[in-house]
């Protein structure tokens, strides 16, 4: 594997950070979005978690409701009896009748942890971005951050009983935030936005996830403001063993001299297992793959990678390159934060021509 | 129920269409986007051709494939024997590893029909709009058409192994006709667009089709373009036993003193039967339902509607008015097309404030 990883590893676990809630629990701390700002290294962690313990044969969800003028989040006990629900999955409870997931286990919502050293992390105390609209009700997953100029555009997964969607939000200091509404439709997430205009537009890779035909695999997306999207094309089809069952964006793509490397997540059909890939893309037009890794660059094999909330998952939302090294942040198995460092020619030679 | 149906019904039927390649049947002619146009009414039809037979114990299925850089439907004979499919549904071939539809039994494209009367029509030997790329390799489906201006924009489902997505075409006049590539990803399909500008942005009924959480439902979206789209908003939630499985835009909305008057589909749980209903938007903000069908106005009944390519089924993609009478073309049963009309007052007066 080009990727070598910090020994330091992992930089930020649930027990660093407080609960936004009284009574709630910190389950997870991961797939966190990464940027530069102020001399410091910033990570926008998902930080998921639960409800008070329900009683015996019974389970506590929570959910957002509006009381008041304002969305606040309500736990709701269902009894293990009640004949309408599936609870055999432990991250959500499934209506049997509707054939959907109409229940998260747990709740996410975006948090900060920053270092001036980019390995030794505190964690703020308060949100920084919670779900607070209708189309969050089951929470804010997965921030991609993406620097234009000196705004950071958020990306991040909103969560509700109307499916999973694409946010978008934006800051300039890291202090306040302003959201500004869904830019993609459900389902889809794990989108990256380039850094960049090229040739005139802004691009994005999307993971729609379709239902009947197709699957669930990267296309290009294009913007003339960010905020409205179209010209959707196919990227990359599944065609490796290790991502087989579906592949997604993963870092925001970074601008070498070769291409646009993109280091995406790929999930295998045996075990779905989470691996990371390495893809480069022209400069002028990103649809064009030019080289693509046979091999994952990075894949679960440390205890904090195979043994957490999900086991065997490596994910990365982000990433950032200096002198020549990138330097990979990644949630390892859907509980922690981690980082990778690879050397950027190593990775380069990685990687083959699509054929 | 406010519609009352033609009594020439059925329109058009797949025996007054020649088939587009030489040993294809056209098998269904329904779904058609509806256009006024230098005094003729035009249905720009779906038509799905299926290929020669296959030899006893295989089937033949129609795909696109590039052959000396141009686009053209190929045959695959598959045998049933093949372990890789399943084939239990005749309409498209399950890849049962992949858990994903990887052919569709007929192709379509989409067809002009004209008349002076709006009830005898004629169909056009060639068709308007033909697959042609990568995205419609499983043909063009479902086409609505909205006039803004002197441009005629058509939306169209575009279905291939990449999955099921909405294409934009224009015309000014159904002669030349200019494709604009995809403006939904994967699922997503009966898209309406609003013909004019509301509050300085065009709107869009939209139609994903989440794998996970939430249902195949109505959104709402705006753009500034026509080509990008975001601002996704849930509309209307399947409320009704009539629509509980799943509901989605039916005829391009249309403007009325009391507010946008939009003919949607819905299907029931039981049988999946397909029903017209009808809801008003505000005509300020469509995002906003005044009033809706509590039941359907339009339901299957007659024979052309309840047997067919698909049983019980009455979905419509175009309508307008004349003199306080919405006329409303609509597919039966997947096969034929046929038009109901009902006064504007009647229908206004079926719909009750949502609560």
């Amino acid at each position: 594997m080009p990727f070598v990883r910090e020994a330091a590893n992992p930089l930020v676990t649930p027990e660093m950070v407080k609960p936004s809630m009284p009574g709630f629990r910190v389950v997870c701390t991961f797939n966190a979005g990464v940027a530069q700002h102020g001399g410091e290294t910033l990570l926008l962690l998902r930080v998921a978690e639960k409800p008070p313990q329900a009683p015996e044969g019974s389970v506590n969800v929570p959910v957002l409701e509006m009381h008041n003028g304002t969305w606040q989040v309500a736990v709701h006990t269902l009894s293990l009896d009640d004949p309408r629900y599936d609870f055999s999955d432990p991250r959500k409870i499934l209506d049997k009748e509707a054939g959907n997931y109409v229940y998260l286990t747990s709740i996410s919502h975006l948090r900060l942890a920053r270092s001036r050293d980019g390995v030794h992390f505190t964690v703020d105390e308060a949100p920084f971005i919670r779900p607070d609209c209708e189309l969050e009700g089951f929470g804010a997953e997965d921030a991609r951050i993406t620097q234009i100029g000196d705004t950071y555009y958020i990306n991040y997964t909103a969560v509700s009983i109307h499916g999973i969607t694409t946010a978008l939000a934006t800051t300039k200091d890291f202090v306040h935030v302003e959201k500004h509404g869904s830019i993609f439709v459900t389902e889809n997430r794990d989108v990256c936005i380039f850094p960049e205009k090229i040739g005139g537009k802004y691009f994005a890779l999307v993971r729609p996830v379709p239902r009947q035909i197709g699957q669930a695999k990267m296309w290009m997306s294009a913007s003339e403001d960010l905020l409205h999207w179209g010209e959707f094309t196919p990227v990359a089809m599944p065609r490796f063993p290790w991502d087989a069952a579906r592949n997604g964006g993963g870092a925001v793509p970074l601008r070498t001299e070769k291409g646009w490397l993109v280091l995406y997540h790929g999930a295998d059909r045996e075990s779905n297992r989470y691996s990371m890939g390495a893809m480069l893309l022209d400069l002028e037009d990103p649809r064009k793959v030019l080289a693509i890794s046979r091999e994952p660059v990075l894949y679960a094999t440390e205890p904090y990678e195979t043994t957490g909330f999900y086991p065997n998952v490596v994910f990365s939302c982000g990433a950032f390159l200096v002198d020549d090294v990138v330097h990979m942040y990644y949630g390892g198995a859907d509980r922690v934060m981690a980082l990778a460092r690879a050397d950027l020619k190593q990775l380069l030679d990685a990687m083959e021509p699509l054929q």
